[in-house]
């Protein structure tokens, strides 16, 4: 059947799932789920090895799950997957808040030793991208943006009978924070979820401090271990990958035209908030947000998300009055944490759960967000190369799109390829929770916002074209592409953050 | 049957409950139970009246909840229940953190009217106690420890259906905290349970703050609706009621009296660990307990419970490190905790949940608690008068006399009245779990504690006598009192800590 974002869903996955309807969530009640404690004073907790503690708790058929807050910098999955792996044990689902490329060959042994077959995550990259569009892992992945991570561990959809978190400080008992010791990331807002929900709870840290550790964003209520490790990560490491700042002159062309596009918006107004991902474009609208800023006397109530060093010197400004922080991008913005009190640690339910009482995304004003791909439809890819490989993460990409003006800033091509195209190979954001594309060749307003249009055309200089115009553009600049090549065989289900499934991404032809 | 504290239990109660046996919990695994939620985005949770709030979310035979956080300056339980009584609604389950005595007339009215057919609290007092005593409740009472309740709402015993929660700050979402506004009472530790577990969560606020407030220690994804009403308390008489300082030479010796047990004994060194009740001369402890830690150049790695102004101060002076805090007993306590960052706020399961993975009293070296009655076996009563009538509450006493020490601090007599007596009228929490008693007439040491009746001979001038003594001279001094006189109908069950029922009491006769 073909699902509301005109995909093709096969049957096989319906039996269990809803294909895509409406980015609209409606008010179901919910019964949310809890984990399975062990009673204990807490007073054995601290456990000498990873082999140890892996012997006693994970066993064939289980969930096991990680956090990605030290990204690149993470020492913490390939030392327990190998444990792991080297017990010889089957079948796990692997359930982590999302796979980083230092992971990526430890998860393709791990496949290949029959120790995982089966994976959620909000995306994955490289090598292991790879070898799973080659048809590498038994069953699909499945794709969940981090709202729908909580979501899916809150209502039990995801039960995780083992969490792995690696932290920079512990006590014995597992009182923990992000924001001090040497691998210091900040927020543990992904972590969170798994502090809470998972049956047993491991903490992993190579700084174990005076009983009782404070502020404790993990509490030892919800601990059963606490392993001493030699380093948890690079710290110097925590900031690269995804969230390098960009010094490309169409970037930067880019982030001034996302500002032109705020600044004339309705919602650029006192008390406004926002949200900017982790794209080059994305991070440099925040320096030029900073001047409207100061120039038309407005601070904004909130900055969400993914946080970065220069939101984090907005709120030092007193531009932005609360940075609501789920996940630090750079080192900049994780040891900011412990001394400002107005940067308040947020769990992914708070940020973005959609079967919540009111998640942060759901009041967000303005969402600036990237893409691999857009299409005439406004549909969004972040996960699929122009290979059909998968590479990419949802992220918080389909929840903060959730906000008043989602803004999709991209180049129009990259290379000898284009980003906006007449149908993108894999639908991750709906196109109907997407408000304005912004290239440096034009911007263009999804039609179903006439609001917006209206506003945007007294203002001079706005160089607003239809997206087929887009299109059309990008397509005489690099050509029509060969269409990709796929089997039949589906080999991840791409689910919107209610659940429902969006998209599947079938296997590479080699 | 005879239950392992010697008390008569009636068989009707063992149906669903288990006799007391033990105070050791074991390693038992608990599968927590979690709230059904109904998705929002948050946008509608303001409401003018509180009727109209009552109307929506409160139904005949459900279990409603309040904090008592407020204490004697609470506005906000009687202007509900009113409400609900008003309404009509019967057969309510009351299921409160504690009753405080504002609150007695209205819970009276209310099992009059048949809005309160079931009550589990703490405690209660006044004429909400007589009443009880007297058999005006059709079901038996249930008290519970506040580690009891939080372990009794963690795995669905108490299944809160609506949490009535005053808050002195809130945005329009419910992002709330206890520390700031006209009636900031610090910690909402007993609260916070309502808040995670409840169905349906009510805050009710004279401060409605912007959005988004921070801290937040009770969250947006938590809460429901948000009822602005003229005056949530009354700040000053917070710190009334249990809670007074003594002036009185008895209760002073008494205190030095337990300085000096605590001081030779074998934990008080360098990271050590104390609670003090809210009674009179577990209050003056902390001014003893200072100095000494001067003099023997010894830090405290935390004091816990109930905080008041003398404890803050402590931390202030660095003499203690962390201050963990479920409930300030006063304004001084409740004011220094936006301004301290060492003291951390708990919530009632990470303080006494004795089905956790630790909790705080389990880390706890030395406990100071006190009685209305302790007997020749150490079990203590807090609830029942000489008259055999309720007017007290477990509050955390069973929870903290798992510490290492348990020091029961109190005079030998009360006016005509005895305090070491042959057996108190209820037991509460079991002598198997107390140390040393400490009255102006001498120290008795638990005979199950030869190691510390082997340290205190040691030390010149500590005035050690045994138990036995004690209730004889006491005995001589205020003669042997007629026998309570009580009728067959159980009105109130007093459960352990463990939900295990530790004594029943009994109807008194008119």
């Amino acid at each position: 059947m073909k699902n509301n974002a005109g995909r093709e869903i096969p049957e096989e996955f319906l039996n269990d799932r809803k294909a895509f309807e409406s980015t609209e969530i409606g008010h179901p009640e919910i019964q949310r789920t809890a984990p399975k404690v062990r009673v204990s004073t807490g007073d054995d907790k601290v456990v000498e090895s990873i082999e140890d503690v892996v012997k006693s708790t994970v066993k064939d058929g289980m969930t096991i799950s990680f956090h990605h807050h030290l990204r690149e910098g993470d020492f913490i999955f390939n030392k327990v997957m190998d444990c792991i792996i080297n017990l010889g044990i089957k079948d796990l689902t692997l359930a982590p808040s999302s796979l980083t490329n230092t992971m990526n060959d430890k998860v393709v042994e791990a496949i290949k030793a029959g120790t995982i077959t089966n994976i959620t995550s909000s995306g994955m990259r490289g090598s292991l991208g790879e070898a799973v569009s080659h048809g590498l892992l038994k069953n699909p992945v499945i794709f969940r943006s981090h709202g729908n991570r909580a979501r899916s561990i809150e209502n039990g959809e995801i039960k995780i009978d083992v969490a792995f978190l690696g932290v920079p400080n512990a006590d014995r008992l597992g009182n923990a924070n992000g924001m001090t010791g040497d691998a210091a990331f900040g927020s543990l807002g992904y972590a969170l979820m798994d502090a809470n929900y998972a049956n047993k709870v491991v903490l992993l840290t190579d700084n174990l401090v005076d009983y009782p550790n404070t502020p404790a964003s993990i509490k030892q209520t919800q601990v059963d271990y606490v392993v001493k490790v030699d380093q948890v990560g690079d710290p110097d490491r925590i900031g690269t990958g995804a969230t390098r700042f960009t010094k490309n002159p169409k970037d930067l062309k880019i982030a001034k035209m996302v500002n032109d596009v705020i600044i004339h918006s309705p919602y650029f107004k006192q008390g406004f908030s926002f949200q900017t991902g982790s794209g080059g474009s994305a991070l440099a609208v925040a320096r030029f947000l900073r001047q409207s800023m100061i120039d038309n006397h407005i601070t904004a109530s909130f900055a969400l998300g993914g946080i970065t060093k220069p939101i984090v010197d907005l709120l030092e400004e007193g531009l932005v009055q609360k940075v609501m922080d789920v996940q630090d991008f750079d080192k900049g913005a994780a040891t900011s944490m412990k001394e400002n009190k107005n940067q308040q640690e947020i769990d992914a339910s708070w940020y973005a759960d959609p079967e919540n009482k009111g998640a942060m995304v759901d009041q967000l004003d303005i969402a600036i967000l990237s893409a691999l791909e857009i299409d005439t439809n406004f549909n969004v890819n972040v996960m699929t190369g122009s290979n059909g490989v998968i590479r990419g993460a949802i992220g918080g990409h389909q929840d903060a799109a959730t906000s008043k003006m989602t803004i999709i800033c991209a180049p129009l091509t990259r290379g000898r390829i284009a980003t906006v195209v007449p149908a993108v190979s894999t639908v991750v954001t709906p196109g109907d929770s997407i408000d304005v594309l912004v290239t440096e060749a034009g911007i263009a307003v999804n039609p179903k916002r006439q609001d917006l249009v209206e506003a945007f055309k007294k203002v001079p200089g706005l160089p607003l074209v239809s997206i087929e115009e887009l299109q059309q553009r990008a397509e005489k600049i690099v050509g029509k592409p060969q269409p990709l090549q796929f089997t039949d065989r589906t080999v991840a289900l791409v689910t919107y953050r209610d659940g429902s499934l969006i998209d599947v991404i079938k296997q590479v032809k080699d």
